[in-house]
């Protein structure tokens, strides 16, 4: 038997989430667990990494799964990709110890929440991005993200639904930028809470349009109440960017 | 009556390209006539300004037509959004000179060729972009495709479907660079030939690869023989992104 690491990119639309479900819904790990089983025979269940709502994209998630399979683990990109649907495609797989787990690594995980404000939609943009004819200025935005750095009790920036035994998460990065024509959240940090990353751009959007005072943010999260902050930015708009293994950098 | 035009953007994936065609086939010029008359009640045929081929999309295409509506010119846009797939959207409507011809006007068009080049293809960027495992030196593309810019006989670079009256067209600007882990041929022109961008681009992807020197554009452009290029690129990857009208910038 070995472990295989799959890094794996995909286009959430469509898809309910990550996280595989048992009632037949599609997921990205259901995907990979039916190509794995077409390849090889064997009816795994593969140990995800981030578990991206619905509809959510990826840039790079991780998966492990074992297999008795004779297949070279670097082949499994190959060999998969064959099989799975076009919206999944895997980036990288490789051999890793028999007991590396992606959930109990040290990790940074980066994040980007695209908003396309303009007076009417682009059709090339709207898959990746949240579009709004609202106007923002990125500098407030910039202004009320920074006080969100370092390690928090993000309750105030949790689904309620959250089911973590600790509200308390790190982030190590937040920039608020420009690029290609778009607004660019983007955040990394240690681990994040459910539809943390969308009540952040819901909260920073109302701060970048003057409904809120940067300096409430510290309000926000000193109020432990997810009624504090503001609304889930649709899904559509949040990309996993990069899954970092900070005691493995060259797996990802 | 009056005169309006329509800067309009599409993804162009399922399109059988920009102009009208007389058996049902899905069209973007079709799916402005057929807006226009559930919004009016007028049968008209937009006069198009570029016709991109089948799958190139557009962030900025215009097309004009003349109305008796009492809807002001600066309100279609909103009222034909409403009745267009989500595929196409109007960015802007206005009125115009009741002889304005999209195609008699000074022009530049830019398009922009989208290339991914990775191990692996990604599910974020195929819909926009063409992907290859093919490595590529910008520099050696850049150097070649200096060669196209200024006025030639585009024979070499033309489909030899071509119905045009002349091959002698103006590049006015020709970049090749890095953008979003994507390389972009930008080339603007005052107007192009049949599959001429798509052409240039699978031209300069075999300089760029090695297996044609930078020089040797000079001897394809002489040779006035499209077997002289390269292959005509995937449409996938192509953008027409910038429509400039060069006596009324304003416009668009």
């Amino acid at each position: 038997m070995k472990r295989v690491l799959l890094v794996v990119a995909y286009d959430g639309t469509g898809y309910s989430g990550y996280q595989a479900q048992p009632n037949g819904v599609p997921t990205i790990e259901g995907e990979l667990n039916s190509a794995i089983l077409e390849l090889t025979g064997e009816e795994v269940e593969v140990i995800g990494g981030s578990r991206t709502d619905a509809g959510v994209h990826a840039m790079q998630n991780v998966a492990v799964f074992d297999t008795a399979s004779r297949i070279p683990a670097e082949k499994f990109s190959y060999a998969l990709n064959l099989r799975l649907p076009a919206a999944i495609r895997i980036q990288k797989s490789v051999q890793v110890d028999s007991d590396f787990h992606p959930r109990h690594q040290n990790c940074v995980k980066t994040y980007e929440y695209r908003i396309y404000s303009a007076p009417f939609p682009s059709p090339l943009k709207d898959r990746y991005s949240y579009y709004t004819y609202r106007k923002f200025d990125i500098a407030r935005m910039q202004a009320g993200g920074d006080l969100l750095v370092g390690e928090h009790d993000f309750t105030s920036f949790s689904s309620i639904y959250s089911q973590a035994k600790s509200p308390v998460r790190t982030i190590t990065a937040l920039e608020v930028l420009q690029r290609d024509g778009e607004i660019v959240i983007r955040v990394s940090g240690t681990g994040f809470l459910y539809n943390m990353v969308r009540i952040i751009a819901g909260t920073l959007m109302e701060v970048g349009e003057g409904r809120r005072a940067p300096e409430s943010i510290t309000e926000v999260l000193n109020a432990k109440d997810r009624r504090a902050a503001g609304p889930t930015a649709p899904a559509q708009g949040l990309t996993l960017v990069r899954y970092l293994f900070q005691d493995h950098p060259d797996l990802t």
